[in-house]
């Protein structure tokens, strides 16, 4: 094993597409239908791409190597003394994490490091600091920008063992974790106490709020509660050198200097590691509602969104929306079917308030007027658990859909809500019959839009058709080129479609400030020209 | 003129404490009360304080004056070319913006510069850079902790004529516009699109926008909107150095980098200056009721609380309280009679919603229950406009009765919501009869409890008193010194109170990494041992 760790892997792309998922969503734990072939090094490792007949790399493909050292066998004798039994080198278990959830991108870490408390997450980091070692940290690794799986030999550092719950207070709804806690853990250790987590999201079985808070995750609870720039009061991270930087208050509000774990919200692993988080909780609402409407144009969409603001007001939870093609795949790949009448365009309508016949009122005569006014074609309700859940499996399950029609490629587009549909018309336009299918859907009432295009297989014809032209598209109307997803290793060559150059040029001081070295999730989130 | 800015001033405390306030909140505009006389150096200048009887200086006294150089008349005719009749040296006009709005701290600046122009800000700091000249910048200048007015001779850059809406959206309700238009003004022009801003304060009849977003202003509808951390989405922001950071978006959700506009959020002018901003306005709303009740006990305030977030739920926009000798001051220097029977607590509920029937219903259920279960001993609602303000008016009115009591020694502490009265008590029990009055109010919502005390004069010896057990008893509990007012001048030194030392270094860091020469807002919000 150590003599492995010794040899020299030349790598030049690290980013390889690999084939489309054909398992299960977040929650699976099957090895890779894809196993990786043995390289000419006689090791796993990625494919090699060398000159010759390669284009210009994309600018999602990694960059070259940085001159990181390489963990050795005294390295693995001082981690297994800090975390004895936690040290993974098992490549078969190392496999799961060295490849993220879409099955597009893989490192070839060949260290797993599992620490349990804050106190080893600090030693490990600084140690890994002095000895210039890179880490990549990872959470439940369901991020879909390859931001929480190393690019080549990044010591891997999961959060996975950290998930207690530290304290709820039941008075305040304040909860206090450590990272690793797995969301949908959290909610139903929440919902006994009658409160709800601030954010829920299609991955929730899998996910650690620790990752959700480095990667500011959005999701179907965002339009009602907030982000969690909001909802997150404190952090405790421990930095690249090892501090451990204490911000984990649990008050609502204190102006006691700058709000330094900002900072970290979103920042992808990349300026420190989230050990702990303290979250301001929503009481569980008394009822919940959920419509599934349909509408003959995104326009009338757009006119039963501001109708439903309106009348629905504080009870409103979530809007989101899917188009026709969404439904095809949902029916085609995944057998469910349509509750109502065909339609361009699908809506769904939550209301979470604390009074069920209020609420019911409010959503009759809400569902009455955009009837009468023919804003609707059709729509269904759902008051029960179970069919609540059996309507909003519809939304939640077209990403899984997608994966089943192809390779996906994938766009998280943050606009003005007036403009976000606009984009797959004429996407689709440009694309022609190039493209298996053109598919949107998305939170309307946060103006983010699921842009989504499947081929048969992967089609480098087919991409260079969809980059720059999305991106560019999206600047134009002043949108982010990555609404909730964030930018990982795909999408970090983008980030000046969307953020002035003075604002990155920042971002890189920022970095050099927290993390000199370089060390901490490299080759994420800041564009190549500044790392 | 030319010649005074020349002359050295021989400084050496900078914070002086003036009378109390004897005029009305803020919008006044009539001279001080107490005007400033000539020192000995024979222009306006702070009263000097010369070693021998001073003893130790309080943390809240400022340091000495930095090494910045000094206005000279070449630098006028500088500012003169750029903003053309907006450099002003009238010492009369001067006067308001040297002093704060409690009339507590002085500074002696000589130029105040008004402009009107993002363009204009940045040539102002380029050159203030340059020449190593220190600039106050300036809102509405109501803060609370000396954080709003020049300590020594900073140059004072005012927001006050960079007043224009930029744009506003109606259909997502973002609005942007210059960091200088005043909090009421945009509250009427959003009024007339049926939206409103998402926070609303005393102040705001004075108080600029850029200033409410430099000091993370929070106010009385927090509770319902959240803090500006979440409904900003966007600043422009001119560093030190001149350079305009472009972070203006309108989306509701951006994942591409690091949020560089959270630095600049609650920093009090010290990291850069803001020029806009915008930001996400929710739908007015339909109803709003407003109840103001009378409890036996802060145990039954709390049990009151928890009862009203069960049923009110959404619909509930604040939950304030004062106590029976916040009363007693209304009563006494403002004449305003109590509507309620005697009580020792106050609550002032309010209600927001989309449905006048449903919140009416709602709030009646609920004033039932908590009479019948005895958790309030008398009450009365409002439902109109003017009814409303007249309410609200007993507990926004408090700080203005305050003024009028004596000097009055402010607290503004966050804590867990079940001890904010436990401090009060402690209070009033520990000083006795050395203060005149101890009074406790704020948002109970928010866990934020404004203490306050007075005496009949300013009185160092019960300042003593009161410092630092009010701060080490807030530290016991994990509170916050600072849970909305910032730290200013006056509480910069007791950061440690409620920040991690780790934590203010790094503050130390970001202060350097972008105003390395500290020209911005010198002597604020990091303490000593950092400047």
């Amino acid at each position: 094993m150590a003599g492995l760790l010794h040899r020299r892997l030349r790598m030049r792309t690290a980013l390889r597409w690999l084939s489309p998922l054909r398992t299960l969503p977040p929650g699976f734990s099957s090895s890779l239908l894809q196993t990786p072939r043995p390289g000419s090094c006689g090791v796993r490792c990625r494919e090699l791409h060398d000159g010759g007949e390669r284009p210009t790399p994309s600018p999602a493909a990694a960059p070259e190597r940085r001159p990181f050292s390489r963990v050795t066998p005294e390295d693995l004798t001082f981690f297994s003394k800090i975390i004895p039994g936690r040290t993974i080198t098992d490549p078969d278990i190392l496999e799961a994490s060295n490849v993220d959830w879409l099955k597009s991108v893989r490192g070839f870490s060949e260290v797993l490091l599992r620490p349990q408390t804050t106190e080893e997450v600090s030693q490990i980091l600084g140690y890994c600091n002095s000895r210039n070692l890179a880490v990549s940290p990872q959470g439940g690794n369901t991020g879909l920008v390859g931001g929480s799986v190393p690019v080549y030999d990044e010591i891997i550092l999961s959060t996975a063992l950290m998930n207690n719950v530290l304290n709820f207070d039941s008075v305040s709804g304040i909860l206090s974790c450590q990272a690793g806690c797995v969301l949908e853990s959290l909610s139903l250790y929440l919902e006994d106490r009658d409160y709800i987590m601030p954010l829920d999201l299609g991955a929730k079985g899998s996910c650690h709020i620790g990752g959700n808070v480095a990667t500011n995750a959005g999701g179907l609870r965002l339009l009602r509660y907030g982000s969690l720039r909001g909802t997150v009061l404190g952090l405790e991270v421990v930095l690249a050198d090892g501090r451990v930087l204490d911000c984990l208050a649990t008050l609502r509000k204190d102006n006691t200097g700058y709000d330094l774990k900002q900072l970290f919200i979103g920042s992808e692993g990349t300026l420190g590691v989230i050990t702990a988080v303290t979250i301001l909780c929503p009481r569980k609402p008394k009822a919940v509602n959920v419509a599934f409407l349909g509408c003959g144009s995104f326009e009338q969409l757009l006119q039963t969104f501001q109708r439903c603001r309106g009348m629905l007001g504080e009870i409103l939870s979530a809007f989101e929306f899917l188009d026709r093609e969404c439904m095809r795949l949902l029916n085609t790949h995944l057998k469910l079917a349509n509750p109502i009448t065909d339609c361009p365009f699908y809506i769904v309508i939550e209301t979470s308030g604390s009074n069920p016949t209020h609420d019911e009122e409010k959503l009759h005569q809400f569902l009455e007027e955009a009837m009468t006014s023919s804003l609707i074609i059709d729509g269904t309700v759902a008051t029960e658990e179970a069919k609540i859940k059996a309507l909003w499996s519809l939304r939640e399950r077209v990403t899984e859909a997608l994966t089943h029609d192809g390779f996906t490629y994938k766009y998280d587009i943050s606009l003005p809500v007036e403009r976000i549909y606009q984009l797959v018309t004429d996407m689709r336009e440009h694309l022609g019959d190039r493209a298996k299918s053109v598919v949107g859907y998305g939170h309307v009432g946060d103006g983010n839009l699921h842009l989504n295009v499947t081929s048969p297989t992967k089609d480098p014809a087919l991409l260079a058709s969809i980059e720059p032209f999305v991106y560019e598209w999206t600047a134009r109307f002043q949108g982010s080129i990555s609404a909730e997803h964030g930018l990982g290793l795909k999408k970090r060559n983008y980030i000046y479609y969307s953020k002035a150059s003075q604002a990155v040029a920042l971002m890189g001081n920022i970095k050099t400030m927290l993390d000199p070295k370089g060390i901490l999730n490299p080759y994420k989130t800041l564009p190549d020209d500044l790392q």
